[in-house]
């Protein structure tokens, strides 16, 4: 179990690094601010969620296996860039993984020490959307997933059917395996029939932005 | 005492969650994006204090009153964006004591772990104003305290009288009332007055970014 | 050693306070925002470290000494901003030697905590380089080091010079000069010479975006 969890996390962290690159190649970064870029979707959303929990030295720090293979897959990911899109039904199946894993370890730290079960669902989300969040300030632009993806929703349901399966006494692999699935299936349902969040805004207000 | 701070707490939050709202909107958010400017804009001052000075887990993880708050806040805000303006008096009442009591929080807490009176000021004002300032950075603005508003020259002036105050042996009570009331104060005169800091830059540079 | 060791973190202070009053005050910023953006720069890096590694309060809350001189360089260099240009190679002097302390420094640290020799000279390239992340992400640019400057690979190599030495038995004083001096050669040598990392962009990549 602890090795499948290894392998999925270390799929998750390449799936995040190649969309760094990608939003980094695309404002034409040299290769030392796509790194960064890579390194920041990456491990940016465990990071903010250790320090906002006082675990410190964060995550990443104790574990090298997390930067080579972030330096591997950001040179990889450069070389190949043109070809990138040829493997993107694969990076979506990594990064969706990635975030059902990232959505459920959040949750978990935060049982570990004892905080509210919403607080908690907050903490699962964190971790697994604020790589993405930080990616995009870097980029100067306005985060992706505040504004059309369904990917955060995703996380919130799962977080709440993580918390809602142990409070009726499922085991923790039990409870792990449907509440990552619960991640997976919205997500990509969400992806294949182009689901968004109802919009709140009038057909008015919209064009007014555009 | 300690209920009115509460109060007071209670209402700088749905005053700081309305200002992200509105933000947010602007810039069309969906609700998911909406929600979490609207939190930063709330908690994002004393999180960044909290983590400045090692207290974790930071403050709204322990308490889900704020969460809460913010969520309802954010429902209520969205549902009615076209009516906030009608409220914009009571807003800007709410936000103004919000201010003065976050800055005296964060002043407080330098006080108890020991800092210099000038860090002191300096993490009240931080516990003040930051959250306005992450809420801009997550809405690609510069952040609008740094350009015109009197705002933080306002919590900075409180946290001065605070300590001050002290220094001259006012009880606790005595000082944080009056410290608040500069706070208040001072941001309603140059709210009502349209005062700015002096401008540092000429005419002729002025235009130039025009 | 130690008083010489600061007085060039005083300099460094100086020269990155000026480097945030500069990008500042060309976006229009009052007073209070030029402030907050030297300062940024100055302590942002450093604290952004030592959030990472737990060492809280972090060091700018516990010695006034940078506050005060942040305090000073931001009026002198409000005052004398037209002037600025006549003193700027020796702001790039000491710049370039700020940047080389304070990436040994953050070297060191990571040492000290027993961090993985790749992790130390990460954390050594963040403290030196992030300070101008954060202002230019503040001013609402994509962070000029992430697009241009050698800057960071100056740091990146110096770390690993002071790694390096460290392993093959040099005593900290030998090592740390010969690491500071590495920063600062290859730095001037990148400016003088006007190098730039190597393009991964082909001609019509680079063209789209202009």
């Amino acid at each position: 179990m602890e090795s499948i969890a290894d392998i999925i996390d270390i799929l998750g962290t390449i799936a995040f690094a190649i969309s760094g690159v990608i939003t980094a190649t695309k404002k034409r970064m040299d290769l030392f601010g796509i790194l960064i870029v890579a390194t920041v979707t990456s491990v940016g959303g465990g990071t903010l969620r250790d320090l906002l929990i006082g675990k410190t030295p964060v995550g990443w720090l104790l574990n090298t296996t997390f930067v080579y293979t972030i330096l591997v897959t950001t040179v990889v990911g450069v070389v190949f860039r043109k070809q990138l899109h040829y493997v993107r039904k694969s990076l979506f199946l990594f990064d969706t993984i990635g975030i059902a894993l990232y959505t459920i370890t959040g949750v978990q730290m935060g049982i570990l020490i004892d905080l509210h079960p919403a607080i908690c669902v907050a903490l699962g989300t964190i971790t697994a959307c604020f790589g993405g969040v930080i990616r995009d300030i870097l980029c100067n632009e306005i985060p992706v997933i505040f504004r059309k993806e369904i990917y955060a929703s995703a996380c919130i349901l799962g977080g709440v059917v993580y918390i809602g399966l142990m409070h009726f006494g499922a085991t923790a692999g039990v409870t792990a395996v449907i509440a990552g699935l619960t991640v997976i299936v919205v997500r990509t349902l969400a992806v294949v029939y182009e689901l968004q969040l109802p919009s709140i805004y009038s057909q008015a207000e919209r064009e007014e932005i555009n």
